[in-house]
């Protein structure tokens, strides 16, 4: 089909929602942890957020998840709004190739990782955000409230400790990168801000919002500018080439948006100059993305002809 | 600044020439064949052609060049013309992280390259080509004769016969992706017509007509389709994630195009609905990109605000 | 128990056939070429033959079976008979690790593979034994016909023709080790004679009598001396070290004796100053070594207490 | 040089230390802690433990210096003799292959280390030591003293706390075996006792005593029995394929010995059956062993032809 200039976004996602309808509960929840294997994986749900403020929603679309690495596009925004763009020094924009290859990587590239969106690198960002506002995880919560208009976005707490108790793996990646001397502060610091920002519980209503500013090109709900236009287009660039694990190349054929996923099940996509999408069902294929929610999208930018490419 | 409606393409192809002046000379000319370290290191040369059939050209953009590694993205779209999207049961779309990896991926992955682009992907992709057509060099030559409309575009034997003399690499590629059964011909068959596609000779100015259909969402010049709406965006996709190397991650970081660059110093972009874009200078970075052609490409899409974020 | 001074050899090897029989036939036979998958998996002999040319065995030990990578140990011996200690500046002696490493190591070594048992590195040799002699496989055959006094040894044809028709994955290393400049005779060369050379057909008895320079510090049968004592050691040291393929470690730690497996079933093991063994059993576990044939020399060495460590 | 029957080791000690002289400075001494880093380079001592316990030296070897991972081979001895013969389904007994390698193995191989002498493996060792006796670092702090007859023998606290300031790497492959279920006490408490048995100070002579079990066949001092005969043989195997970093196969080569050397500039090595050796020089060649260690070591084996092989 051809490219549409408007859409009824409300029908576009109820259609979106009766199509993928076979496809929610397959896949795996998440188990690493408790919460998250806790987690219904029959839900579904999908928002839309334009450039102007509007919202639209179906399905379990204001239904708080857990975010997990979703939070890694925030943490990155929040470093490069505070000037800190030194961070492109400490951490690559390139796809990390498979899981396999994330610690030889890490190893043979002296401790700098690859992207800011692979565990590594997403502790490398929080870092430099702890060390640029003293409160990383604080600072992407209020920030996250802000955009979103909801002052009950809040963490999980059990989530958190639940991270914090089985995060041996986060512990030797954040050691490993210490003893390069690519990071600042302590390593159990950086992990606990790391594990509270995974935490953060937020509806696709929310998170669709809360992204509005890489749809607008770096403004924020108020109109004020969090991001140089060129910053905002850069975070897109490597969502897009770094942002659903060892699937972004996958997801760029399938889906053709810039986009970030969580092992909550959560996908939030961006489609630069109109809206912001976040769709979330628990169910993970084997690379640890929605099953659903990227056969949402997929379907989607099928419906609209909204695909960057 | 802000995204333009329309352009002046010539001004802005003089504005771009203009600025990236002083890189022209920088880097090192490909140098692993005699026929390509004997290029001209000074030249620069720059072409638009725009979804109608305009097109514009600075400095060298008439004068041929080795296209090398920008064939493998016609031989991907005419193998997808054929018919042949079960190519993708034998090549991923992946970008391949670091270049240290490839055989070792290759051997993990059991002999299916992680994309088409990388030199085990394109031979997978020439192999399956002379399958379908019985001459893969040839149909590809043709190919670009029709779309650019120019019947001198030609193989250049020396080269092709260089690449053979010092291709121990791409034939150990090769006889390793049979010994996975991923190849349908004899390994020299497939080396053969490889190298052939690698030695065809074209300017910037043929190029960008050649690559046109990717801009037209899959129409050839004459109108007539190609490919469906969807292969042309996934074949965007694929070289936004994969198209330059191992820097296809600051590629669409710093530009945002889909891109597909040559060790000749070629480079070929794309603006999905608008034009295709070609630059060539020689002189190439550690990666294996012209230097002043990414930078080139990173200066059109500053001055026009066209980038696909 | 003690180190045995002297030992009945024919009572032991008795000794160890009926300890080893219930083993005979486990594992699986090697198919990757046709004429090796039809060998009888229920065979098993072995042989010693004492440093004074004593020669005893049991079971199957005077039939011939195919010495594949065994005759990898002689390849090296003759190359540093031939005064071709400069091998060393073209293939290392370091254990190879897991077979998932191979390309990758020989990649990040620019193309010097790690020890000469490897196949890399037995290309390597082999390609020496080539430019030493001017044919490497009748020097090799040659050599061990007058070692063992038997001049029926001889190379199966059946075999090595199935070999050179299954070689795309040797033939991927040798235009790989090529294209950094460690090979010095054309790949088809090299790789035609290595495959001759693993065709050889031989007994246990023959193996056994052979290999007896190992034992003999570097002495022939007929008492001259094939290579100084230091480079007998040396190739010892790399047999014990590198000689069963990515079990080196496990063989060292169980048998603690220099040896080198062949996939046909075949071990040839040396106790220094004493006597050589080989002992054939076409059952291979998963790492490629005889079942039968470890776990007899296993048995021999607590039976007799000689082990070199 | 035919196999000397007896030998007059004072004069051996004496001709080896003049022969390697020369060499004494050479490399580098390890400085990523500063109390190694400021040991004297110059230094250079040597001993003999022959199996009925006399001594000999010539040097520095009533000296004490670090002896950093030659622990590790006392280690393992320790969890043998506790009946710990299960650790090795918790570690293997293959070489790592070159050091790039280490991290991606551990993965590769689901937590479980290659060897019991990298830091892997030792660190699971010392963890299987520490459940076994409750104190992993006293009770081999006893050990060491018993077998030395040196009371004396002791901790050095600053190099113990120096290791611990700089352990971000241990730490990082303790946490990543943890996250395998690969370390049954926490984290800290390992890395406590590795540091410090790390950190334990000793001579040549009373290391060379101290290893006099391996030369022994598995009896102590006192003649009262420590290990089987097996498992003290295991141990000289997996010394010799593993125990001198990624330079076990070269060691095999030039020197032909079991061996275990330390960043302290320390070598043991061990002639079953005659004799244990212990040399001592700070400077280390690019593989982390003692240049004139290993250069007096070949140069003892040379002189009385005693090697493994």
């Amino acid at each position: 089909m051809d490219v549409a200039d408007v859409v009824d976004y409300q029908a576009v996602l109820e259609e979106v929602a009766a199509a993928v309808q076979p496809l929610v509960g397959r896949g795996q929840v998440a188990d690493y942890i408790p919460a998250l294997a806790e987690v219904d994986i029959a839900r579904f749900g999908m928002a839309v957020a334009d450039i102007d403020g509007g919202v639209y929603g179906v399905g379990d679309w204001q239904r708080p998840f857990s975010v997990q690495s979703i939070s890694k596009a925030f943490g990155l925004a929040l470093v490069l709004a505070e000037g800190g763009d030194k961070i492109w020094d400490r951490v690559g924009t390139e796809p990390s190739g498979n899981p396999f290859n994330s610690l030889v990587q890490l190893e043979y590239e002296n401790g700098i990782p690859r992207n800011p969106f692979i565990n590594a690198g997403a502790l490398v960002v929080t870092d430099r955000l702890q060390t640029l506002t003293g409160d990383a995880s604080t600072t992407m919560l209020e920030f996250l409230r802000a955009e979103s208009g909801n002052p009950d976005v809040s963490f999980d707490a059990a989530v958190a400790k639940s991270e914090s108790e089985h995060g041996d793996r986060n512990a030797a990646l954040a050691h490993f990168m210490a003893s390069y001397g690519n990071l600042d502060n302590p390593v159990p610091t950086v992990l606990e801000h790391y594990f509270w920002q995974c935490a953060i519980e937020m509806s696709c209503r929310d998170l669709a919002l809360a992204a509005g500013f890489l749809a607008r090109h770096g403004l924020r709900a108020d109109g004020s500018r969090l991001l140089p236009r060129r910053e905002a287009k850069q975070i897109n660039a490597v969502m897009l080439t770094c942002g659903t694990y060892d699937a972004a190349g996958d997801f760029a054929y399938r889906v053709g948006l810039p986009g970030k996923s969580g092992v909550g099940g959560g996908i939030v996509a961006v489609i630069p100059g109109r809206c912001t999408l976040c769709v979330w069902s628990p169910g993970l294929d084997a690379r640890g993305n929605s099953v659903a929610g990227v056969a949402a999208l997929d379907h989607f930018t099928t419906l609209t002809g909204w695909s960057v490419f």
